[in-house]
């Protein structure tokens, strides 16, 4: 038997004894987790917002641990690894995995604390392990590398790339959470001339911009006088890249271009618009980066956007960028580590979600759970 | 004086008597216009729907025709060319020109017929002309270039560049009009394994599969239906590029992807959506390329689209392309003359324009409107 | 025991009766060869140019053929199902296999019938199976799909790929022999304006017309005239990818630019250099793409390229794109057999030979060996 | 009559009184220079390597000034404006122009210095000055601007986007001179994980280091040492990107990749080849980019580079970076002043250039000329 944190149904959720996990399939391994971490989508869960993820699942998709047993057929990793569970398991030979689209392999996907046991355990199965495990050189800080799990990919991929940030652009992301930030850290690695960071909450955009924003916004004065702010600071065009870091309507169709700002410029085919000015956030030939898991069909303003040479971009992360990220890490050139706030064994389990779930009081962001054991 | 197609408010135009141009700006050329012919938007125009467009304008932003006189700071073409004028005029120097993003030229873009008078006459003064002109070789079927200022470029750049066509891949188009047949032929320099054309008109369909379109769906029976006929044609994926040639929600909508159509793939965050499931042509992975003039927003399902790494590219043409188009043509490998379905003389251009009206009826794809004199 | 092509030392080989070989590695699929091909580097191997293929090697490595029997970690693929070997294992695991480097795979790369036997047999054992056969759908042509084993994956990844051929384009390729051949063909996915085959064989530059080529050159002359026949062809300026299929020094160094052919005309810096002026074929801003196996340095000249903003890219086949050419294939798009002159039974292998090696008086192009049984 | 620095034939120059230039053209622009600077260019010129600058030529290729007067068909600058001279002049109209290659313009290119009178003078014109001219806003350090007329869109573009460089990777950099710097300078825009720099002058080693070089290799050793010490900090690979710095045929044969360091890895063909092992630095898959100004041919050691998917990229630099990178240094993300060693005035040119033709005792690596006059 291990301890784990076990979903029981909507709004429940306990560290429990359930068995130990044992090798199932020849691709699959056993690791001994040493740190896992708690991530938003883990309270959609537990909110009943994702209805496949059954009572009895282990949570958590996030962490960092020590090889116990392969399976015959896995060759990448042995027993007495230190390894980082990316949170999507490829097959690596399907026509998605081919194409580095790992998130849609047809055999993997997210699986942990989804459709399987999860990472907030003693020790986790691994299935397809050859494309989910990452070795970790020595001598590194492994409660940082739990961030390469999932949100450091996920900013750098969803956002940064899918946005084309490229040096001397501008970029506007909305939304200073975890992974928010992730993506505002990331960007970072193609030198933007200039990083806005929007957000309600005071202390997240003052962590913002201490993490690298060159400007911060607060968005409460409302749509409108936010676009303002963004056009004030971009010569009136917009961003070249929009990050989406929220996940509701509202903060997505901020990021769409509107009508120009004055008569001369740019002198495209208007249409007529309906007050208030609010989806203003993208230049012409600008990007808009969707990183927000959504719930519900948002407004697009093609009646605008049809002539602006914008693209949108959404993905499911493929943590195939997780490799690279390691070796920034190790370089010393990337510091995940900054974001994390608060940390906790794995018996304070409850203690940790707490904390995770109010935010807005402990300004926590990303909280690491500790196994016991040698780490 | 000469003669020339006016549009004098909502529902009204008229072959009319008005000035000859001349040379206003030392970058002006002077065209006496061989052959233009009618676009979609001319017919927007005449209902109102693009209000900048004053009474008293000459319509018209397509066309072909022999340089009459240069404006001292032209130095690309020399009177007596013979020339295609592009849709769009460029100054070559603002950032937005320097990008190739020539439709946001900050003192250009689409002006004729539009900001200024238009092509539908027997001279244009054409802002710009370096930026806006196009030298024709001799010897050149000159009817078949007048597809080379709008169309095929739109067809091109907004469709099937945006759209990311690669050899092998399966196209999707929406929309067998004359720009949607522009994008599926332009779409066969890329290969495709596959090339649908979807319509509710079964002439315009026979049309696009004598066109090039490997297959072809009427989207009569509704979105389900024709879901169901796209992912039977993609091994139950879609298409990986989705062109959107219409222009309404409708059909944007229909462009995205829905929920998986089987239990075990492919297996990402599945959320309650209600149906029909309509919105179901682009496969995880691909890509969505807009070409239609919206005039109102559109529901984008981003409570699926989020997770399914899905592109989405906007763009006003920006001729780019043309001078590579004219190669084409020019090596036999184009021959934009297939969309050309009858030809007027200036002097019957109400007839033109009734025929072009009357699509449904008259098959009409492209008109061509010639002027008197030599060409 | 089994019928084979042993290789037994320079200049020997001959068909004899070999063991046949049986599962290895879990990963290994056995697979009853109905169709090989012989390829130019096997005449390599013959003449001893490639050291580390041992006396005692089974020949070849291209081929279609039947599953037997499966390692208990195949997963692709299932006794009975008809494949292409491609000419690269890839084990699908290590950093170059995640780029598509399958050529660099550190446990695979090119194995058939170089480091263990190849395909030129009844049976052949297949490493890495998962990452090195491809299912082929019922119905098809399989001696076609023999040249997808290399010689097509070649031509488009080593030479159209790499020349970053695109629509609108000029194309030179040096050598038409089989592998310049299937540059030219797979060229044309991307339609180019002009396509110009050069050799110095009247009947192969006859094949190249025939298979697409819009000019052929006969290099006999020389390179200066050749040089001069390019330009002529292409406005004074060059070809935008020249496509290198031969491999030998002088066919790359006719391949590379050289100084302006006029006083006027691009002007960046003339040095002095020896006549003749013999590497002139490729524009300023072009491409280089080797295809050729080369066996010596070659002259690189620097003092005119290294103003030119040129690209030189040179690859091993991945054989990546193989399942995209097998939908292009599929889809009528692509017709590999246009390039097999000749077809053998196993049993007359050694005419085979004869026939390849005799290539200018046989005209043979790819010859196909078909294995006895049901095919 | 005004103040300049005029060659007169190899190894003459002198700061003489020369005519005051005046607008020639409409598209000209007369410049009073405020700062300049020598360029390893100039030095080439002086020695007579550069045969087509006639005696009696201004030097000089980068500058900053003050518009005094504009020909009438300018547009984008005003007298009164503080602006950048980039090194290259652009029509931005010819195709060469439009595809951002302004180094190629057919009707400008490197005119300042070279064809024309340059910019070490108290006064230069300026043709194409709407595609040469780059407006400095208020309140830069003008001095630091210099260097953006020439060597740090050249270490940009030859060296960091022809070679690219992306986050993670490792570069190293042949020549740590001014260009070779501006070139390890401006790769930290993409964040690589190790950057490697090579010379054989300690203090430049030095600098390099201060500058953001990971790690310093001393070439002195010779090539086969100076390759184990790269292969040593890669892993045994080489470097992703490899920037050639120098211009002479050793440092680029240094850049090219040999045979596998050992017997098992990459399995590739081996072919036998001459000792010493000595162009060994470049990485499978990787890239060298050449910003070397070379005189004579070099060897390609296509032998084995053939199957090692290397890409090889030259480019006379377009200076279409430059508004970028300036948009960097007004953001505070980029400093080129960190290059400037030295400031003069102009009536002190002979010691500057001194200064610079010392550079190994005085350690020079840019030195600013000022001109009289307010600046």
């Amino acid at each position: 038997m291990m301890k784990a944190i076990v979903y029981s149904g909507p709004g429940e959720k306990a560290l429990v004894d359930v068995p130990k996990p044992h090798i199932e399939q020849p691709t699959d391994a056993l690791i001994r987790i040493t740190r896992s971490t708690i991530c938003g989508t883990d309270l959609h869960i537990l909110k009943g917002d994702v209805p496949e993820v059954k009572p009895g699942t282990v949570l958590g998709h996030e962490g960092v641990g020590i090889v116990e047993e392969c399976g015959p057929s896995v060759t990448g990793v042995r027993p007495g690894d230190h390894v980082i569970l990316t949170c999507i398991n490829s097959c690596l030979h399907c026509d998605f995995c081919r194409r580095g689209m790992y998130s849609h392999c047809t055999v993997g996907g997210w699986e942990l604390g989804h459709r399987i046991n999860g990472t907030q355990a003693e020790y986790v199965r691994v299935p397809l392990a050859d494309g989910s495990l990452l070795k970790i050189p020595e001598g590194m800080d492994e409660d940082a590398l739990v961030l390469l799990s999932d949100i450091f990919p996920t900013g750098l991929e969803c956002g940064v790339l899918n946005g084309q940030v490229q040096p001397g652009c501008t970029v506007a992301v909305i939304g200073a959470g975890p992974v928010g930030l992730a993506a505002l850290i990331t960007a970072q690695l193609f030198t933007p001339a200039r990083l806005i960071a929007l957000d309600l909450d005071p202390s997240r955009l003052e962590k913002a911009r201490e993490l690298g924003a060159t400007d911060i916004i607060n968005t409460r004065d409302g749509p409108a006088r936010t676009c303002e702010a963004v056009k004030a600071l971009t010569g009136g065009l917009g961003a070249d890249t929009v990050i989406e870091a929220v996940g509701i309507p509202a903060t997505f169709e901020l990021a769409q271009v509107d009508s120009p700002p004055s008569d001369n410029w740019p002198r495209f085919i208007p249409l007529p618009c309906s007050p208030p000015m609010s989806q203003d956030l993208v230049a012409p030939g600008g990007h808009i980066a969707n990183i927000g898991v959504h719930g519900k069909p948002v407004s697009l303003h093609l009646e605008h956007l049809w002539s602006h040479n914008i693209a949108i971009a959404t993905r499911l992360v493929d943590t195939c960028s997780a490799p690279m990220l390691l070796r920034l890490v190790k370089a010393g050139k990337l510091n995940p580590a900054c974001l994390i706030t608060h940390r906790f064994e794995l018996a304070q389990a409850m203690e940790a979600y707490d904390c995770f779930i109010n935010a807005s009081q402990t300004h926590a962001l990303k909280v690491i759970i500790r196994s016991p054991g040698p780490r």
